[in-house]
């Protein structure tokens, strides 16, 4: 007799992928997969049609699966599934980044209060182990940061903006025909992906419910090729960044945004669909985990190793993993962006007159800002100048204030840019 | 009343950082700490200490301790020391990779027969997870290589050598004085310390029991500082790597010695003393781990780490850990230094006559040995030439045949260094 019985829900790229490598693992027995078209014909040898079913509850209503293993996605319907699956005793490993951003808290309460856990590990940077060294060998640390690159999509078309100095559009369009990004880009390159991913890790590192809808969120579209180049020039490589951290009395600073990331910074090294987190911990220090965040086989490395020692546990005890139990019932207060402080890199478009940069000094002197490099890039046919700022540590909401100012003073025509540097 | 009671054995560095960080966790209690001398004063605030003992069997013989902390280290008389404890049916965490890469076959042997667990993520890479990952998280997988670096000390003065185009005496004393290498730094420079973490880390890869006596070992010593010249002019840094990889029939190789790693790999940016582990498995792809190797905090992270794991999973369970349990029945079949593969650097000192050139590729012909690049590096007053080579991928006792026959010819005076390179 198998040691376990798993139903699958979901089978695309992850949830095939899962089940390849399962065929190595003769003691768990993969009793039913739900699909959304049972019709579709698979390509998979010796594959068992019967274990196919177009009704997910049949899989969580089902008494002789244990446990769950949810790599269908969404919110709608799965948040209902798993919930009916958790009622019912079954223990859950999922890959769903935004069901766990979204819903996550009731998920992990229903979960605690019907004695069964859920893991996630796919959910987060696919193959990378962030969250079991979390629960577990790091749970001696306090988490006080988290930098990553977490979304695959955006640093495949950051990198090859910067190899190729390719504009955002034309390296967008090759990432889609290479499959990197998908045909409706949006929930990569504006960064709601990433945003899922570092709600979840904030959620865990700082052990306090993170809210999605109040992370700060800017994705990767209004990057242009001269934004890449200025950067290069400064020593600088731009890069979609996640961060968690906390700041004074407890709060936390979470956020998704382009950043200038300083080329000697490990993160700056990370290239085209790999991932890569940055962990800052007492009394660890800084770790950086990097490989691969998505695709079929690396997702399943997660999934499949939260089933493996869930599997094991369960075998040796009725409360397996207590340090993986999930239940933040302490709401972090998060600030605003306007409260974060950070340097600034910040393309100007001036009239190519003397004055332009008397007055970006005396504005950005105003409002508190010190500039550590200004830099004129050559002028347009327009009789306009591009002009490159970097700032020192500053306030968000001042900088705010000086783009507003200089937008009315007559010499400055545009600003084209303002992102965030990381050194 | 406190959940857990443990003794720490060892109370150096290590020992005092476990020490710290164990204050913030009120459900541990330290019954004992076993010292060397007893008398030396201790600088810790509100230090009780009554706590002292210079007897190590009074902690593992104390039958209210359940859980032994070994960061003392060596073999003598820590081995009979932990044997006991694991009799009188103690738990184990330890720091120590000489005891586990010489002995640990018996003492996983004995746990297991005692129905005890021994976890030592502390004493390979320090502060970075990657073993407790690769016994959970990633138990999917099939580990097929490991390339790392493993020690602070070599890596520190690797880098300054690099940096600074120091030779490898200045470099060592520099970190001497600093603290990064011991007096006698022999431990360290000649690979003995990378040695037995490859060891430790290569036997929970493969799941198969590697005999750190047939691991090939050489140290840093002979690099020069033409050699890191030579290096960075060709696109290279020099750094100590352990390796340990899965080849064909199931046999594994496991050494540790200077390697030329391409700038671009990620194993070339990991600086000064910080560790770094790249890990190739199936289906997970390629993961990198970096960060602190050494250090009374982050060694205490895992320590700390693996403890409250161990604590969490005994207060639910009288069978913690089982994916955590070691007991490699399986021997490795390590194959020897002359049946490995390499690309390789050799640095020649040979006659400056035209003829040496032809007298190299000559020979490494006859030996099967295809040459990627030669370059003359200058001539010297003695009129002789360094001659550097770098080769294609062959087999190492070509190669050791070639530079039989090389010294053997009349214009080369002298084989200055063979390096293996990584590309």
């Amino acid at each position: 007799m198998k040691a376990l019985k798993v139903g699958i829900i979901g089978f695309g790229t992850v949830g095939t992928g899962v089940y390849n490598v399962l065929q190595d693992f003769k003691d768990i027995e993969i009793k039913k997969i739900a699909v959304k078209n049972i019709n579709k014909k698979r390509n998979i040898e010796n594959f068992d049609e019967t274990l196919l079913t177009d009704n997910p509850y049949e899989i969580v209503n089902n008494p002789e699966i244990g446990v769950v293993i949810e790599v269908a996605g969404g919110v709608n319907p799965t948040y209902d599934v798993l919930k009916t699956a958790i009622q019912n005793k079954k223990h859950i490993v999922t890959a769903n980044k935004e069901l766990l951003a979204k819903e996550g808290s009731e998920l992990f309460r229903l979960a605690k209060e019907n004695g069964v856990i859920i893991l996630y590990e796919a959910a987060v940077a696919g193959g990378i182990p962030i969250i079991m060294p979390i629960k577990t060998i790091l749970c001696a640390n306090k988490i006080t940061k988290i930098a990553a690159i977490l979304n695959g999509t955006t640093n495949y078309i950051l990198t090859k903006m910067g190899e190729k100095e390719l504009s955002y559009d034309v390296a967008l369009k090759q990432a889609q025909e290479l499959g990197y990004a998908e045909t409706d880009p949006t929930g990569d390159v504006e960064g709601f992906d990433t945003a899922y991913k570092i709600a979840i890790l904030s959620t865990i590192s700082f052990n306090k419910k993170v809210n999605i809808n109040k992370i700060y969120r800017e994705g990767i579209t209004k990057i242009t090729a001269q934004d890449i180049k200025a950067a290069k020039e400064l020593g600088y490589t731009i890069k979609l960044i996640a961060l968690g951290q906390v700041v004074e009395d407890g709060k936390v600073d979470v956020r998704v945004h382009p950043m200038l990331v300083a080329k000697k910074h490990l993160l700056a090294k990370v290239k085209n669909a790999t991932n890569s987190i940055m962990l800052t911990g007492k009394p660890v220090g800084e770790l950086v985990f990097t490989g691969a965040g998505a695709g079929a086989e690396p997702t399943a490395s997660s999934v499949v190793g939260d089933l493996l020692v869930l599997a094991s546990e369960l075998e040796a005890s009725n409360h397996p993993l207590p340090q993986a139990i999930c239940n933040h019932t302490e709401i972090a207060d998060q600030i605003d962006i306007g409260d974060t402080f950070n340097e600034y890199y910040i393309a100007i478009n001036a009239s190519n007159n003397p004055g332009a940069i008397g007055v970006i000094g005396t504005i950005c002197g105003k409002n508190n800002i010190n500039i550590s490099t200004i830099m004129q890039k050559g002028t347009k046919d327009d009789n306009t100048a591009e002009i490159v700022v970097i700032t020192e540590r500053s306030k968000e909401s001042d900088v705010q204030n000086a783009l507003q100012e200089l937008l009315k003073s007559e010499c400055i025509k545009k600003i084209d840019n303002l992102l965030r540097v990381m050194n």
